[in-house]
């Protein structure tokens, strides 16, 4: 089934558009998850692992995807890849849609083996994730395995205008004919989405677009109008969910909020137990995103 | 010690700009190192190490680094990526500088792990890699954690103008004052490396220029005088080293020539023992850089 529809069917189903980042830190965990384990690489999967797995369970049902980030299981080398691979299984097991943020993009021959980590049937099983995000820099050919995936039911979410400052080095630069390189950018990535659009007219090719700035997300949706936005930098990064309509004004699945810090680590901010405060951040950040 | 002056010395020391890529691929290997391991993940890692550690042994003394592509063990998982740290450090034993090549990058908080996972001694012991790739599209601030760990004394390798044809879609695409977007990003390099520059007037903050384009390496010399060049694409995707000469013009150390499948699966289109066959073809292509 197209990745598309099957992230729309889910908005549709649950009623939320929220997609909850898993970014674990050791000096920022519970502390009664690291009591006991042991120093080091394999000691550390094992707290990312019991934290990402709590997290699941108390955002399963004001979510509709999680996005693990993949840096912070590679810095534990082996025990950390393994570890991400059993949370992705945990988090579909419990009717959410796994997002891999790896940010990949390499030669077309490269890029496959990128391809089969994330989104192919790995060792028997199912692929680990059911989409993952990418970057354009090296241009349309370093992506065709992403979207041949695409082709056989994955999603793919392109970089096309981030949330951080360094944004105006290269994304805000501006061509030739006066648009600045993101929107060259998007255009690719309507062009390259235009296949893989399902019945619920939008794409399994969607587009990251930071969402600090409304005005890019707009524009964005003018440029892209099929496809799924994927919006990180709500909340720690200070933008805010009310503020991203444009990305939902053709389809109640046009946006992906996406909240890490300001959910998984909304305990630290409350009193009373972890969990709880983990579900109330992401059932209030539901509440004022437009699709609510 | 500035990782450009160590790349410097060993250049001049074992007289050669040869990188060698670690591509490992299960359906090319040589029969024998496939021959009863168990299907599955942790059987192909295995062969991977086999084949890696062989190749390390095969070129030590014709190569100044290698450059595994993290690509083919992430597809892996875990087992992919245990194996790789072990070939890392088997080609450290083995005198090789060793280049990750991750094309990593993200916002700031997450290239620092990025950063932790290849750059940062890793439980104890030494880093994984000596330097290693990153990508550019989020600009300056995404490359923080990845310049202060050159400040320790790792290196870069940032995406400016890659080899494959894709690089037209954005890489070549023109800006307001008539460069193309790739030179813009020459310009951020430079100004990224200035404050990492050694004694061998050589940055720790190289860029990734594909030897493709004999003209792209002429101008990335003039753009970036301090730069040292990665020039993959020689051998099988078409480039000559001869072609190459601008990169080596100021400096023996001014850029490495890295060819993969021309050297590692050599064997497979010459008679004899496979492990001399990689031997040869390394030494072929050493003479042929300009350096030798």
């Amino acid at each position: 089934m197209n990745f598309a529809d099957r992230l729309a069917a889910a908005v549709v189903r649950k009623g939320t558009s929220l997609c909850v980042g898993l970014d674990p830190r050791i000096d920022l965990l519970p502390p009664e998850l690291v009591t006991g384990l042991k120093a080091g690489p394999a000691g550390r999967a094992r707290a990312y692992e019991r934290f990402c797995t709590a997290l699941i369970e108390s955002v399963a049902e004001e979510a509709v995807a999680v996005k693990p980030q993949v840096a912070f299981f590679e810095a534990l080398g082996g025990h950390g890849l393994s570890a991400l691979d059993r949370i992705c299984a945990f988090a579909s097991e419990h009717d959410l849609i796994v997002i891999a943020d790896a940010k990949r993009g390499d030669i077309g021959s490269t890029s496959q083996a990128y391809a089969e980590a994330w989104l192919a049937p790995r060792d028997g099983g199912p692929p680990v994730a059911d989409a993952m995000t990418v970057n354009p820099y090296m241009g349309g050919d370093s992506l065709e395995p992403f979207l041949l995936a695409c082709g056989a039911g994955s999603g793919l979410f392109v970089l096309v205008r981030t949330s951080n400052p360094g944004a105006a080095d290269l994304q805000e630069q501006l061509l030739a004919d006066g648009r600045p390189v993101w929107e060259r950018t998007a255009e690719l990535v309507a062009g390259w989405g235009a296949e893989l659009i399902g019945e619920s007219r939008l794409s399994s090719v969607g587009a990251v677009i930071g969402a600090t700035s409304p005005e890019a997300v707009e524009r964005a949706r003018e440029l892209m109008p099929h496809q799924v936005l994927l919006l990180p930098g709500v909340g720690a990064q200070g933008g805010r969910a009310g503020d991203l309509a444009a990305a939902f004004r053709d389809h109640p699945a046009g946006g992906l909020v996406v909240a890490a810090r300001s959910v998984i680590y909304a305990w630290r901010e409350r009193r009373g137990d972890w969990q709880q405060s983990v579900r109330l951040a992401a059932a209030e950040l539901r509440a004022a995103t437009p699709v609510a």
